[in-house]
Order: C-alpha cells, then sequence, then structure tokens
C-alpha cells in the first residue's frame, strides 16, 4: 500500500464500473511527513475519507477484494484512513 | 486509476484479442489541470471517447472485469470520461 | 498496453515455461513517433513479428489470456502489430 | 520481491480490511548494502519484523497466498526476515 | 519479463512462502549489453542459475504458474538462463 493525501473528488457521469455508493477521490502519494510525491492517482473511496486527510491506498487486484469493488474493473481504492505514524519509536504523523 | 487525456486512435489488423465492437487510443497520462505526464499507454476505449477528451483510465487484472474485456489480454481500459475534478473544494476541470 | 518497437530474440534453452511454437523477442516501449524510451523488455511474440516492427504489449496477468499462454509464467505478450497510429485526425505512424 | 528496511507502524482505525492479528509497517526499499531507495510503502508484517530490519517485500496479487491475506485488499507484505545477502560470494549483509 | 544478471543469493529464515527446494537470488535489471540498471530485486530462482549469469525475469501472478510456485506468496521468479541475444540480425550476448 501507499500512504496518499486526499485533495478532492473526480465526477464522471460515463463510466463502466456500476459502483453505487462510494465515490471517486484524486489522491497524491505523500510520505509520512505529509511531504507529496510526483503524479496522482484517481481511487474509489471505501471509507469516506475528507480532503487533506491522509489514508492508505491499496492498488492492482487486491483493490477488488471487498464487497463494493467484487468483480469491478477498479484498480485503486483508499482502504484506510491513517491515523498515527511511527518512525523509530517517534509518532511522526498523526491525525 | 489515472486520468489521462485522448490523443488519437491506434490501428492493429493482426491482433490476438478478439475483441469486436471496440477500438484502441492513445492517450497521456495527465494532470488533473490538464498538464501531460511522460510516456503514453494504448488503452481499449469501453466510452466511446473522443480526441481530447479527459478520462478515466483503469490497468492491470480489473481491465478484464467487463462484459467485453472478460477473458481477453487487454491490460488497460478506458473505464469512464471526467467531467468535473475538484480540488480542496474548488471546481480545477469542468468538461 | 505500450507501443514498443521489435529489436532482436532472445534465446533460452533451460527455461520453465513450458512454451512450443511462439518466441521471445526483446523490444524497446516507443512514442508513436517511434522515439525509444528508457529500457527493454523480453516479450513472447504471438503474432510472428519481424525486427523494427511497431508493436502492441501487453502486461500482467491478461497476457495468460491466450491458448498459447494459459497457465504460463510470462509476463508481457506482443498481441497486435501497429498499423496506423493517428493523433488529433492526423495519421503520425503508417506501416 | 524487493528489499526493504523496517521504518516503523502505520495505525488506522478506520479501514475495510477485516485483518486481526497482523500489523502495517512502514519500510523503505533498500539495496543489499542498505542505502535507501526513493519511496516509503506500507505493508503488512506477516512475521513479527522490529524496527530497523531487513525485510523480503512481496507486492501485488502473491501478498493474498498466505492464510491470512487471503481474500483481503492488501497489496504489500513482509513475508520473510533477511538474515543474509551475498554478492559474488561475499557477504554482504548479515543480521 | 526483463532481462537481469545474477549478483548472489538472500537467505531468510524467518519466512512465509514454506518454498522447498529453490532458493532466492539477488538481481539486477540489465540491458542486453549487460550495462545494470538502477535497483535491485529479490526473485525466486526456478532453473538453478550461477553467479553473473544473464537470466530472464518474470514479475507478478504469473510466477505462481508453476509447479513450485503455486499459490505462494512469491511475486519474482528467474523463469529462464539467457543463451543468445540478437539485435537487428547480430548477437549482442552469448552465454
Amino acid at each position: 500500500m501507499i500512504l496518499a493525501k486526499v485533495l478532492g473528488n473526480v465526477i464522471t457521469t460515463i463510466k463502466v464500473d456500476g459502483i453505487e455508493g462510494a465515490g471517486y477521490k484524486i489522491v497524491a502519494p505523500c510520505t509520512p511527513l505529509g511531504a507529496a510525491g510526483d503524479g496522482a492517482l484517481v481511487v474509489l473511496d471505501l471509507v469516506g475519507s475528507a480532503p487533506d486527510e491522509f489514508v492508505l491506498v491499496s492498488q492492482g487486484s487486491s483493490t477488488r477484494q471487498t464487497e463494493l469493488t467484487k468483480d469491478k474493473p477498479v484498480d485503486a481504492v483508499i482502504m484506510g484512513i491513517v491515523d498515527i505514524v511511527e518512525e523509530e519509536g517517534k509518532v511522526v504523523f498523526r491525525k
């Protein structure tokens, strides 16, 4: 998984996923200290994250291992909201 | 998923996919503000996109989770056309 | 999928794939205008391509969705030979 | 697989994985000599690693091939703790 | 697949793969001319390669398509030893 920061929403009306009850978010991959990496991903939000929240993103076939995403053409999901990141015994991020 | 901009068409006559009724597009990965990233991908267009449209591209095994692509050797599809991208409450892209 | 140019052949005698009737090619990922990108891939050639031909390469689990590659440890195949690439209505590549 | 060094822990309370009995670690991809590469990954720790330990990380669908991760939306796991790395007959890392 | 050069061995005693009869090697991705690329991978050696040998590495779910790796959490294997690489009709590598 990667750490990422939620930037906002992506709205698509013409689409083939057939998913109801969850929306697409745009996120930036981040370091634990919050610095954004290159690029942006569009991910299905399975946990109801808010803008600027720090989240855990899973990619690939693993993203289809939930009830909502089973058999869906989705390759990235927000699978958790990050509360704490500890490095070498020190808290480097706390929600 | 990634955001991408449709550049044009790729035509192949000798191929092994056995797919009818959808064509290959060439797309450039983009940021929400429209700047194209490095590289280009060839993707199967499941939604009937037009050149210069901003689309959602899914990659990997997830691309086979549609009726048209089931059991096909395709690793990237256009799964949606982007209407709106919002970042921090502001619309940064509108179709 | 990615566009790639066929560079040549790779011959392996000690191998575990159990594949007969198709050979491994070495290819360079390319742009539609033919400029080669970084790196080189080894791919199973399902269409009988020739050196310098411009081809479509599929990667990952999708490469096992053909009769020849079913249940084989192959992660990249040439799935088509590119005839034409059009960008913004103009032909930028023709075989 | 890649070699990585364990940096610390990631704690998420709102999550969709339904996994009990293993925790998420943050790791930095490394060379055999211990130099950390770019980026950081969040991985499920299947072996009980400690901070600063050198571990083997598996990614993608292969990470679901254990009892704990079967059918879970996890895309990276620590599958082993590295004891020794030998290069050209010389030990370049020993735990 | 990618071409890679075998650097040496990786030994792990605490691990979850349950694999007997094959060892982990550390390899460097290479060009056909032998120049090593960035990074190093750890791969399960299915063919019994020796240090400095030039090998074919398969990655992802395809690596589980052999008797030894079926249902194992392994994401990269050496699937063949390279004998010859030809580019544009010339042999650029011979074992």
